[in-house]
């Protein structure tokens, strides 16, 4: 990532009002004055990610002067959810996305990817914040397919499902304690499926917006699948369903 | 791993002859002597794998002096394949064994048995040498499982297919190259899946002895699915079938 990666007040503000795609801004946690507020307003104006850390954590990642802020240039473009979905339309597709609500381990992220992409996933769907970055590990674990996948980076998983349904999109998620199996879906239409974060699973929040929920059938003592297996089943599954129908 | 760690010539020699199972024994590559076979001939008679190197490998994992040798206590007690085989008919049960034919990154290895045990495998099989070692992170990325499923250590894959197509189990293999589906497959019988090795997949002298080899249908640019979404995939479909049929 470290080739990515710019630091120092002037380069940073360039990078990110020449509309380069950032993945985020670290500004040094006590940083104040007009300078501090051009940060946060730019910020804001190009949906650029911003999180407060302590200098320390800029001293780890730089070694020259950063002047309390860096930030990365992020490897791919961004596709706006909000584009891309008509855009599949038009071409006649069955949409088929994934969205990632809260998963934070690179491996996974690029495992993740790795499946969609194979399987013909259309999309992935990050949020903003409380995402894996597209790291050079994410990238490798992917096998590329981080490089090859549109990806989303929207303000808000809530917000990319109403959107979806109201594009008359189905929105899917698993769900231990769901009555239905993942082979019970009807997947022939288009078809959204949200993964939950490894440790909590898809939040409450956002179960209470899902149109259906389902479970993988599982048999073991082992408290449930990893996330990437279980999204690679899911994938699998709807693949099946559309070859066959 | 390190508190599994046994160095000195006494304590190694020791830990092999009172029957502790052991991992792997490491030798210093420029031993001889009455010694180095004794060494030798204890490990054969025990089946231990035994593998020379340099003696700076030796002092990178023990500050202690280790006397050229140091070995590795297993966390597990391993199940000879032709005990556990026919207890698993005898318990009725429908036989599914996964077979790992040279996974060698930990994280892979944690990751088929924790799917292997959450969709109910029997368990899995893994040869002497070139494999993954069950540690620490192995049995982390497994989330327990791997203290929870059987594990066999046979001396080859090939010898345990033999054995396995003898008993009356078929032994199926995903390839790239296949004309038929996971899908289109049988899974209804006493079933053993070999699971090939990340870069090269299933070794061709192992797929000349499979009942079936099948493809998982892929739609993308990237070359293949990772090793532990594909198994997942696999178990998937199996208990699909099962629970159909």
């Amino acid at each position: 990532m470290s080739n990515n990666l710019i630091f120092g007040r002037h380069p940073v503000l360039e990078a990110i009002q020449s509309g380069k795609t950032i993945d985020k801004v670290l500004l040094q946690m006590d940083a104040a004055g007009t300078f501090a507020r051009e940060v946060r307003q730019v910020c804001k104006t190009h949906l650029v990610p911003l999180q407060m850390v302590p200098k320390e954590r800029l001293n780890r990642l730089v070694r020259g002067n950063h002047q309390g802020i860096i930030c990365w240039l992020s490897p791919v473009e961004y596709f706006p959810l909000d584009t891309l979905l008509p855009f599949l339309f038009e071409k006649e597709k069955l949409p088929l996305l994934l969205l990632l609500d809260g998963i934070t381990d690179v491996r996974n992220f690029g495992a993740i990817a790795r499946s969609a992409e194979v399987m013909g996933a259309d999309a992935i769907v990050i949020p903003r914040k409380k995402t894996a970055q597209i790291t050079p590990e994410a990238i490798k674990t992917s096998a590329g397919a981080l490089l090859k996948i549109p990806i989303c980076r929207e303000s808000s998983i809530i917000a990319s499902i109403d959107f979806l349904q109201q594009s008359g999109v189905e929105v899917f998620a698993s769900d231990l304690t769901a009555n239905k199996a993942l082979s019970e879906m009807d997947f022939s239409g288009p078809t959204a499926l949200v993964i939950g974060a490894e440790d909590r699973g898809v939040s409450p929040s956002i179960l209470k917006k899902i149109n259906q929920t389902f479970k993988i059938p599982q048999v073991g003592k082992t408290d449930s699948l990893n996330v990437s297996v279980a999204t690679g089943i899911m994938l699998y599954e709807v693949v099946q369903q559309r070859m066959k129908g």
